[in-house]
């Protein structure tokens, strides 16, 4: 990882990378943020690509006339280092059980890239907005890439077991946050469950037991 | 795709390729089979990598200790086709648009390998089981691949869009089924839509009207 960040300084945009992937719609990621303690903290960010003026097109994707922003929620360590140093790095990761723990526990590395990254982007983020739903506070961020690179390229799968991980992760973060109806969101983790012991693989059965452990499921 | 069978003939394992991808648990995929019309129907279909001796191990990957199977529901097509020719081509797309119009509709094309797919595989079948569930008669597959070429690499992206558009396509499918609950089915189809108006691109959205178009949803 030649030219990565060490972490002693606050990033500026100097440079002019571009993303690794299309971006469309929200994308599901990993974002790793340098922690106060030296280490690196693994959380999931969706990315939003969005027309970057009003009136210019409805196409979501990351070509000139889009820009990347994404949402953290709550006084999270994201949040908090993206506030302290300015940047993170971006990974594109279809690792279920690396997305989970990084979704629903701490997980911190000693490295800003997880083993598991097809591809890495190191950004700056910036502030462009602030508001709190049903109690709690949100801050958007506007996302720049600095610095990336491909690891892997493959031929995309589908596997409906990788899905219900993704579907139970979002429905097992939201047990304990008011303004969710706890009996849906339990109906869907069991049906979620049905679907990896169905179509899972290893992984998947492994993520499960992940987002058990990480829950109040 | 030079050396691809023009139809002319029942196919029969003249060949040892390797499946392109890595195959675990049930991968969905999309297989062309040549009809008595001359055309090439496109259908969903889930290829279940299975150890190829029971009790030689529980890891399901496609290594040399494992089978690809899929299984058919009722008269379909692709059963039709199958016993017909005694091949096909699985095919691995992330179009959205594609799934839904294979797995929902008749979808029938000149050629047997879609513009989106990112990798074929010509597959010689060979009917290894059969059975019925609920009044429907299954019957199950070996595939074997024949020959098959990688058209595209890039880094898989999660979108939780295109997720819900795979569970809207199979709560969809089962709307007229006996056997499923049909509110069930309904309260997870107006989800799916709802994940789809939040994560999704445009081609998500063009993919729930045709789930919508093609159902009785």
């Amino acid at each position: 990882m030649s030219g990565a960040n060490d972490g002693d300084g606050v990033d500026t945009f100097d440079g002019n990378a571009a993303w690794p992937v299309t971006l469309e719609g929200v994308t599901e990621t990993v974002v790793t943020t340098l922690g106060p303690n030296g280490r690196w903290n693994a959380a999931a960010l969706g990315l939003f690509a969005e027309p970057a003026e009003q009136g210019q097109g409805t196409t979501k994707t990351n070509d000139a006339e889009t820009r990347t922003s994404a949402r953290t929620w709550g006084n999270t360590r994201t949040r908090r280092n993206f506030h302290r140093r300015g940047s993170g790095y971006v990974q594109f990761t279809r690792n279920p059980v690396d997305f989970v723990d990084a979704a629903l526990s701490i997980y911190e590395l000693e490295e800003p890239v997880l083993e598991s990254a097809d591809a890495w982007v190191r950004v700056s983020v910036e502030r462009i907005d602030s508001g709190s739903e049903n109690g709690t506070r949100w801050e958007d961020w506007q996302l720049r890439p600095l610095e990336s690179a491909v690891e892997t390229e493959t031929v995309p799968t589908i596997n409906r077991g990788f899905g219900a991980i993704v579907e139970a992760t979002v429905a097992a973060s939201r047990l304990e946050v008011d303004g969710y109806d706890e009996p849906v969101l339990r109906d869907r983790l069991e049906y979620y469950a049905s679907v990896v012991d169905r179509a899972g693989s290893d992984r998947e059965q492994e993520a499960l037991s992940r987002v058990r452990e990480h829950s109040e499921w």
